[in-house]
């Protein structure tokens, strides 16, 4: 089989064996609270009458779609409740794929390594538009690299692993290329609770047939492990996809779809303002401690994510676990990201030491 | 796209819909109790500390994965915990059919309708071996059907919906004709906990490369809506199926897997052997009570399901949706099964009902 598997868990698995303490700015698991509702959400599952542990509805509990349809301003219909962002980034491609107008997946690189995967699995073809030094997408580029073989243009903002907020006119023109090449725009919009710049714009926003968004409450109520995301498709898309989610899956798991419906109902908005707020705080006292360093970093406008580059240290998987063993702090390699960031090494800020662990990068390099 | 839907979420919708009492005998949930303990294991998570919420292993959780790997007797690398046997059976499938050693799906008639939506789905090709009157499939018939392009051969026992299970022998030889050609035996045994035979045979008794079963908690514990399943694969076959549950899923969901893993731990033999015993005073009444209404029908060996034919009533969707609406009985339709029992329907006994469903049929057809 030609698809890779993400480098994530091994080195997660790398840095939990490691024979020191070491600071674990690997994965994008919040270390946060998840919202009090949601563990309320849980409990009042626990005690249920049987039948409500019998599967839900294939494209997910009700009162769960018509809360995502309310607040996104779509029709229930178009909603599939999925096992996190992940299965509806799968579905979504699927999808795209699938309309047979097209075999290429336009990428960016640095890319999230799950689209790459998902694109060979799906047997497409994957090409690359770079992003520039600040990880913005012109459209331009998307434009030059987009023909009749394009299936789908797959893009994420707040982006993984840059950092960077794509524009309102990135996103209006990013629809716009999709439609003018009867081709699919899947934004995954995972860190749109994470937007520090202020001008995150869902590609929602453009009502067209020729986009699917994606999201999930794996980052905004700190739950990756729930596995419930959904996908918003246009009409005419969204039976096929319901389709293979059913044929894949048959349906999400019930509790935790049960606890998102009570936590999205009682969860004020202060719970989500807060932790963007510690985000915010990690990336100043981050940066500030690796600008002290004189290393070269970005200064994320949203999602959870620091890269950072140190003279003479490119980032491969052996230079990460070099760091892990050395200077304690668990990043994941550049090349993970594909070939524009290789020098790169990216830092999740899910850790209250983020302090500590810039300390350490400072006296490691200096 | 070419692949079905399959009927379930149809027949169930029609009948929660239906101006009148309906007795559903549609879906395969059961309606009796889970374990305690796993009502114990939510109320625990519920309290867990936040990095708990987080993901779990992508193979699932290490706690429950070592409790699959020891009751089956593989090893751990072995078993990977899946949305349910639904994702299992769609990634030994998919393996199956990407070792490209041929891209035929055998399959029985009747058949579980997912298995042939999985095949087209993925890209195989459908080829059906009949069963007998009885529900027993003749190896002699799937290795007469057996061919260099035969790359999966898809069965499951205790059969849903003929209520078959297949002997030892029958199990042996299936393994042994996947081996012969290069194929890849999928046996899905979800209703292993519900053999009122007491001959039902995992495929695991027969150590090959060529075979990989899939099981989920679904029934066994009576939570269809948690999904939790697993595959249980060959070491060669593994790798691949792990990448792909990753780049489908990421993961399964940690507050279901973690409350299975504690019902495995707590849960006393006599919950499961209080279920069968309930399933097959079922049988008993439910065909008592069609032999008397002068039926043809099918005693089922294990499973849920009984079979049942009515002179001049086929098992159209049609006549389904006229038995919901005139005799207040919901079955599921012969064909949605395949073409060999197009004149039956199916009746899952899944409901504390059963004496009165049955009273009811035979009333309407007397």
């Amino acid at each position: 089989m030609e698809y890779e598997t993400p480098l994530f868990f091994h080195v997660m698995t790398y840095a939990a064996r490691a024979d020191r303490d070491v600071i674990d700015m690997v994965s994008g698991n919040p270390d946060w609270e998840p919202p009090e509702a949601l563990r309320e959400g849980l409990r009042e599952y626990a005690d249920l009458e049987s039948d409500r542990f019998q599967y839900p509805p294939s494209e997910g509990l009700r009162r769960l779609r018509e809360q995502i349809a309310t607040r996104r301003g779509v029709d229930d219909d178009q909603v599939i409740v999925t096992n996190g962002a992940g299965e509806a980034n799968y579905l979504a491609m699927a999808r795209a794929l699938e309309r047979e107008a097209g075999s290429e997946v336009l990428l960016t690189d640095p890319v999230y390594p799950y689209y790459p995967g998902k694109t060979t699995m799906l047997g497409g073809e994957q090409r690359f538009v770079a992003v520039d030094d600040d990880g913005q997408l012109d459209p331009a580029a998307v434009r030059a690299a987009a023909s009749e073989e394009t299936a789908a243009i797959v893009v994420n903002s707040p982006n993984n692993p840059t950092g960077a907020v794509y524009s309102e006119a990135t996103m209006r023109e990013l629809v716009a290329i999709a439609e003018a090449h009867d081709a699919v725009l899947v934004s995954d919009e995972v860190y749109d609770h994470y937007d520090l710049s202020g001008r995150f714009t869902s590609a929602l926003e453009f009502d067209s047939d020729h986009r699917i968004v994606t999201n999930a409450f794996s980052k905004s109520m700190a739950i990756t492990g729930f596995r419930v995301g959904y996908g918003v498709f246009p009409p005419e898309l969204v039976a096929d996809a319901r389709t293979r989610h059913m044929l894949v899956n048959v349906a999400g798991s019930r509790p935790a779809q049960y606890a998102v419906a009570r936590a999205l109902e009682d969860t004020d908005p202060a719970y989500y303002e807060a932790n963007r707020e510690l985000l915010y705080e990690r990336v100043e006292t981050f940066t500030d401690a690796l600008e002290a360093a004189g290393a070269e970093y970005t200064r994320p406008e949203g999602s959870f994510y620091v890269m950072a580059r140190f003279d003479g240290f490119p980032g491969t998987l052996e230079n990460v676990e070099r760091l892990i063993d050395e200077a304690g702090v668990a990043g994941m390699p550049g090349e993970a990201f594909g070939s524009a960031r290789e020098a790169w090494l990216r830092f999740a800020l899910v850790t209250p030491r983020v302090e500590e662990a810039a300390d350490r990068l400072a006296t490691y390099f200096e």
